[in-house]
């Protein structure tokens, strides 16, 4: 339970009402009741204010509003998003490595970490404080997590990777599985063995069973900051710049860079060896077969821009007719030059 | 081993032979051989039987062979189903929780479960009577499972998820990993904590590495009796129906809702906050950007309806050739024109 | 550390230089120092040399050099991995079952074999010599794994299924989940048990979270060294030949059959029931709806000749104008048409 007045201070909201209102929890706008704190990004939807039964609401500047206790800020969403983790029950887990976990004697672990049954911790491998391991989670031998990262259940961390501080890792991702790497050798292919790493940055995200290939020699690199979503396959030696978003079921072919603050659509696909700038924004399902230059906006398969492939496609289902009329066309004009030659 | 009369009555069919001969197996209609049992899905292959050494076959009506003994019925797929399930062996695991399995003391199991070793059943879970979890199965705080599942090995089920009864989870499955939810603040991104869960209904089956998020606030909900295949998204506070089938690959993004006895083909996706009806189609790889009707049959980039994306992607190859023919066209006409005009 | 003439003989490569050089490690060309050796693949990059500090390089023949070492063989590429592999350090596991593991007292587990903590064995698996479980590996009762195996951490792979010899299994790969297979009862689904198996054939590699379904009845099978990238999914009665190349994210639908020798690029899908022929190529994202003949080199959405593709998707951002165009042209040639009548 939060004073309204303390949330206010927290995301720098001027308050309107009662400060010394008691919030316990944050709600969606037409489920939140009397205690409850909601939110309205967009000022378009003030009425929905009518019915809304919440104790507080945080808003932009310019809603009016007598029936609740006022958090007026410039980013409402942004501000609920703190409030939201402010109200938050703390992680209540032992800071411990509990019976059953099984940890190298020569791992370093920090103050402050948990590791939970199942857990395997290999040899020299490093943890920094309040680190929180969940059942199941495998770290080979010789991987580096930073300070306050929390790794979900049956997490893989393959020899030598690096996590960075406050790294989430949502449940069987994997970090560090070998390259795709094969020489062929008459009709048969032999593994290059992987021997480079995996290195995320700091307050990195990455989601459930996404799957993070180790370099061939070197190092594939996830900036600060990025967010990455479930299932996304990022293949060996891409380098993924800061602040990046990628949605689920995205593929990075091997090798590619892409710069920092960029967005890549659910299920888009990057070829391989392609340099991406900053500031791309790659639609959902675009494919992109090269270097995009920073700040694009591109859509479909080849990508183009935006709206060219949103024009493009809506002339798909006119194709037939398209092709029949330009037969007929032919066969009109055709008729019509042996007409005029007669003449 | 049961005697087809048994089989006859289990399903409904017609017995037309020996009812007291004995079937130890199915088999497929070129595998099967004696005391063996297949099935005839369709009148028109029926000349397969010749050859087929099974002991007796499930057929529909109006399939009269003298070789076999015959089951007649409307639906041979499904009294094959049927058959084949009561022909298989009962499992064969320790109704216990077996040593190498660490269940906290609060969690409340029925009778006849299974805990493999490897798992970790979390505070006040509980897990209804005759549900088996297979090796490395971790669930987490507050999660409930109902009776008669089976959790393969190495799922994870997230805080407070809540699994119906007879649901079935295929391993390296996920449910409840956090929603991809982020406020933008300038260039950075502020993780939005996802507090919602996960509710499955009754005898849902979920894929291998399947994933499927918590809600931000709220519940992602799967309807009972759908059927979800491996490697499939299902991003926070989708809505699924009941009787869905959703193939493999599918990516399904936010607060999508999905109606009843739908079909999504492999590798489909659907955008987010769409309102998809009930008994609607969409072919693999459909690519779905909006609201779509109750029973349409949709397909390609962006959805039509499915006969004309075949008429217009088999348009595509000829694309180079109808380009030239306008520029000609073009051309020809213009000088046709003056051509005209001089005269 | 091993001599320069003991790599030379390894790999079959003329010697060019001191063969008593002492090599240590395998580098890029361009982070190579003393004592490492590096492989220049395309003669084109030769000048590249100049600023290499590599004590030697790998070469194919007809590049001079002074400056290092030569390894001068025809396939510089495959000299490369086999020498990246000969000066790997040796895995350095204990060769036994580690505390913490769950073996089934009849599993028969041959000499030099590998167990990590976290790993379930379950009765009667079978696990040839030298083979390695890292931690949380489950294999269900009456599995089948080959000699010098690696089967990397929280890989499941359920009952009855067999891998061969030197199969890598990336982690938190699943092999024999259930295949997806139901029969329709009105508007509901019976599931169809699945009670075939996969086979592995030898020298086979799976990706991170890649799932191959079991067969209905029968077997899946991919055959001897097939190589598959990341979250693949390969459903039930697939029949994949031998040195086939799938890359991440790549799904193939049920009872497909693929040749030997091809190559399925990033995002492809295959449909069911097709019949895919030996050395086809299907380019990244390609879509197969039926048969593909032996050697085609396939691209894009229904999947046509590469070249085809190329030439049609570059035309779609200009189908907006080809519309138009079509129109104006009808327009113009019935005014031509009339003003001729006219005359």
């Amino acid at each position: 339970m939060v004073r309204l007045k303390e949330l206010a201070e927290l995301v720098g909201a001027q308050l309107i009402g009662d400060g010394d209102c008691e919030i316990t929890r944050v709600a969606p706008i037409d489920q939140a009741g009397p205690g409850e704190i909601t939110f309205l990004a967009n000022p378009r939807y003030a009425t929905k204010l009518g019915d809304c039964r919440a104790s507080a609401v945080i808003v932009p500047p310019g809603v009016d509003n007598d029936r609740h206790h006022l958090l007026v800020c410039a980013n409402p969403y942004l501000a609920f998003a703190r409030i939201l983790k402010r109200l938050q029950p703390p992680v209540d887990v032992p800071r411990e490595i509990m019976a059953g976990a099984q940890v190298h004697p020569s791992a370093c672990l920090g103050e402050g970490v948990c590791v939970h049954p199942g857990c395997y911790v290999g040899r020299d491998v490093s943890i920094g404080r309040d680190t929180i391991l969940y059942p199941g989670v495998v770290l080979y031998d010789g991987v580096e997590v930073g300070e306050a990262c929390v790794l979900h259940g049956n997490v893989v961390v393959r020899e030598g990777c690096r996590l960075g501080d406050r790294v989430i890792v949502q449940p069987n991702a994997v970090i560090g599985s070998d390259g795709f790497g094969y020489a062929p050798d008459g009709r048969r292919y032999v593994k290059i063995p992987q021997v480079g790493i995996v290195e995320i940055g700091d307050d990195v995200e990455i989601g459930a069973a996404t799957c993070i290939d180790r370099a061939a020699m070197s190092v594939t690199r996830i900036g600060r900051g990025t967010k990455i979503d479930n299932l996304v396959q990022i293949a060996h030696n891409v380098v993924v710049g800061e602040d990046t978003i990628i949605v689920a079921q995205v593929g990075i072919a091997g090798s590619t860079r892409i710069g920092d603050h960029c967005t890549f659509g659910g299920q888009a696909g990057i070829a391989g060896h392609a340099k991406i700038g900053d500031d791309v924004t790659i639609a959902a399902r675009g494919g992109v077969a090269g270097d995009i230059a920073d700040g694009q906006v591109l859509s479909g398969t080849p990508a183009m821009p935006h709206k060219d492939w949103l024009k493009a496609s809506m002339t798909f289902p006119k194709l037939p007719e398209i092709r029949r009329d330009v037969q007929q066309l032919k066969k009109q004009l055709a008729e019509l030059e042996s007409l005029l030659k007669e003449k």
